[in-house]
């Protein structure tokens, strides 16, 4: 009898401001082999050299991959071929899956990261078999992703699910979209920077005043130890999150709302906290029977995502 | 040569709260016959009999009838057989589609009404061919549904798209759902007429005051007139629309996002005055060529909506 041929195997590239990620993965979501590259900002070809390189390597050593899907930060059109704008990166107007399919002789979609992690999230972690879900990461920004009916939403121009830019408050803090009150003004670590350091440069008293330099995890320290501004800042942070939560479960009416990013990842009192409040909310149909779950494939959650929905 | 065999037909009805509405509809739009029957508020059979009733009527006339679509105000089961909780008509669970099926011998499928109009403006009218549409319509509620490619949005239970109790602020006044700052709130008519009395009863001078009972119309009217009350509450329905659209494109990226309603019908500058601000909102990726439209299909939509897309 003949040998069964090797199960096919694809690649996903995760291509982010700070990391360059690949993983080499088999239709069952297991990670074959990984890679990670330094990260490159600048020149699109300098930064896809490197990645074709290791893409070519891998194909000499596994014959069967087939497919290559690539995750990358910024806004990429519904087509799957162009990053539009990624400022992370510092591109415009990139042919991305043109460029890779030069280089690799291979077939490429290029996603959004942020829906590619939650393409992973659906495909092998916490929102394994469900229809409809919401994926929101508190990091730096706030970033979410949407699955209807079993389908990604990525809307006309591949701009859909910015949940972090839809507004809690025409009131509230400005935002680097150029808005107000924006929930990625209140609950992005870059926002709460922000809101602290105008309170400390306003001569409010705070345990953070006497740091060469505020970062969110000094925020969240100084909250739990009782500083007063970090409470505060912290405190809104948790507020709006469910008021955003609670905004997206009535409008998309999930199964799952998935909750990660490296906010969450360093506070997991977070998850918690917007819990609660959602609990506390007056019933409503879109909020009831929510599964409130934490992301389960941390920092390989985009890779895996494009690596297993790129042919679909 | 034979006679070529008649088009084949399908109705569509819609059962609100004040009307029901029968139309007839060939595949191509045209609305071959339509019915206006008396509403009845109460049990679901008492309900249902008169639309059999006049089902029947017509299958006998028309022998091609071969599907029935029902739109119903309330919260209907994603899979299009059963209406959780209808308020406007005081059902709780009720197994429309399987009363209808009994009653007129043809497959029936129930759409909640908002989601049927949007379907109608999609098949026949203001959003006709496009991919990705959000629709929203501000009466005595405001109420939406979406498209998002080619397909709408259901949501887990049914619930999704209730846009009108989206949080615009949670400062703001109570809405019906017993969250505070929702959209419908700040725009629907019912919260506008609330606030005017709330104002008044507080001892704030208005033209308002004299009237018997206070109207969404009147409020328009008085706002018109120069009354300060009625313009700052006008005026305010009108910013939080404005507020409440651009979340909704940057959520959902449409091509096309159609308004309708009562509101918008009594007082078509209110669409003018959305468009102007959302043109002034910084530049978004949702935002950008986002063609704002006022709904097409009128009092029609929903039964049409149904009757065009029931065996879909």
């Amino acid at each position: 009898m003949p040998k069964p041929p090797p199960p096919p195997l694809t690649i996903g590239v995760d291509i982010g401001g700070t990391h360059v990620r690949l993983l080499l993965v088999a239709d069952d979501g297991q990670v074959v082999n990984r890679a990670h590259l330094p990260a490159i900002a600048g020149d699109p070809t300098e930064v896809v050299r490197p990645v074709s390189v290791q893409v070519n390597r891998w194909r000499g050593a596994y014959p069967h991959i087939f497919r290559l899907g690539v995750a990358c930060a910024g806004w990429v059109d519904a087509d799957g071929r162009r990053v539009h704008q990624s400022p992370n990166l510092g591109w415009h107007d990139v042919r991305l899956a043109d460029l890779l399919e030069t280089l690799c002789r291979l077939p490429v979609r290029v996603e959004n990261d942020v829906n590619a992690a939650l393409l992973g999230e659906h495909a092998a972690g916490a929102a394994l078999g469900q229809r409809n879900c919401v994926a929101v990461f508190l990091g730096t920004g706030v970033g979410g992703g949407v699955i209807t009916d079993g389908h990604l939403m990525r809307g006309a121009k591949g701009a859909a699910a910015e949940v972090g830019h839809h507004v809690l408050d025409p009131n509230g803090p400005l935002c680097t979209c150029g808005r107000h009150g924006c929930w990625e003004a209140y609950s992005g670590g870059a926002g709460m920077v922000n809101r602290a350091r105008e309170a400390i440069a306003a001569g409010e008293k705070s345990s953070l005043a006497s740091l060469p330099a505020v970062t969110t995890a000094e925020i969240m320290a100084a909250a739990t130890a009782g500083d007063a501004l970090a409470k505060r800042i912290w405190g809104e942070a948790c507020r709006r999150s469910i008021q955003g939560m609670v905004n997206l479960a009535v409008l998309f009416d999930p199964e799952v709302m998935v909750v990660g990013g490296g906010v969450v990842a360093a506070n997991p009192t977070l998850l918690a906290c917007i819990k609660d409040g959602m609990d506390q909310e007056p019933p409503f149909a879109g909020l009831t029977d929510v599964h409130l779950v934490p992301a389960a494939l941390g920092d390989d959650a985009a890779a895996l995502g494009v690596a297993l929905t790129t042919g679909v």
